[in-house]
């Protein structure tokens, strides 16, 4: 079946605020009359956050970086194949809090895992399924990091360094800059009334030009 | 390093004696002094475990094909990095119970996920390690249904009909019967006594082929 809604996901690192653009962006399209979809990977599913759980859960036993890619990419297919694609298919625009950006971005320039794999993974799962738009939230990795540190207890991934978040920053933006038709890149350092009213326009630009 | 014992894994459809098999040629190999791991898939570490209780879990959300495939592909990364390569690294037998086989039979033959699909993963995940001795429990899927059966609360894939193991049966033995180097087929609807000296004796020759 044809897609008739939006495919539209929100990426950067740890505390950069992408929930409350998912909420600000949501809320904008819905007063345009777009139905609209807002969930969040790895999840969306009741088997899809059971992986989740897995995946973020601190453990004493080292998680294999194979282990952590197939595992992101099982959630994504369960949520992929159950929840957005029919959405999708619907005509409900579908904005996801991370999806594979992240992957390459957390596992890929993070954990170091070569890119041909998580490519090889990406295209077992989504054939050619890519988000018809990209909204990359960028601030300094400390920055971040101090905003996360503030909710409480970290998980297994905010557990790590400073250096790991770097590196994941460098990839976002790297992948931003090679295909700036999909990518807007968002400052999260900016007060959050203009990040805001960043993100409306981006989202307004979206619906307009399909008119 | 290189790989100093031996691997064996073993498979077959549900109800055909595998755990006893596999503690009967444990304990002949033990006998001549061999230093043996025991292990089983999907699961043999922690969170391998973790990944089996959510794979074999009865649910109300329809699994999808791929999110199974990968999720078993999952746990086989971690227990393989994590627990049988340090194992066969350091001299020890490991004796499986059931390994990739049991994933081109189930998802395979079973779900009818493409084989090229299945492969890709295993190269992923393997490299080329593949099992030394891969021994095939055999029997007519009523004989291992009714003994499942037995056992009480029966998992996701137990409650398939039996069409669905037929298939994995047929894909076990066309599997077995196109390399037959490393494929023993026991047929396991011979009388116990019978079985277990069969997998004697494939054991005991797998270790004088070595001296």
């Amino acid at each position: 079946m044809a897609l008739r809604g939006q495919f539209i996901t929100f990426e950067g690192t740890e505390g950069v605020g992408k929930s409350t653009q998912l909420a600000n962006a949501a809320a904008t399209l819905e007063a345009l009359g777009v139905d609209v979809l807002v969930t969040r990977e790895p999840g969306g599913t009741p088997m899809a956050e059971a992986i989740r759980e897995l995946l973020l859960t601190p453990r004493d036993e080292p998680v294999n970086d194979l282990t952590e890619l197939l595992l992101m990419f099982a959630a994504r297919a369960q949520h992929l194949h159950t929840r957005i694609l029919p959405a999708l298919e619907q005509g409900q625009w579908v904005l996801c809090d991370r999806f594979t950006d992240a992957t390459f971005a957390y596992q890929g320039g993070g954990r170091g895992v070569p890119v041909d794999r998580i490519a090889q993974l990406e295209t077992l799962v989504q054939g050619d399924l890519r988000p018809d738009h990209i909204i990359l939230l960028d601030a300094p990795v400390e920055t971040g990091m101090r905003r996360a540190s503030q909710r409480g207890e970290l998980d297994r991934f905010e557990q790590e360094a400073v250096s790991f978040f770097q590196r994941i920053r460098d990839t976002y933006l790297e992948r931003a800059e090679a295909a700036p038709e999909r990518y807007s890149i968002v400052d999260a350092g900016d007060p959050l009334e203009q990040v805001s009213a960043h993100v409306r326009d981006l989202v307004c630009k979206f619906h307009s030009d399909l008119l």
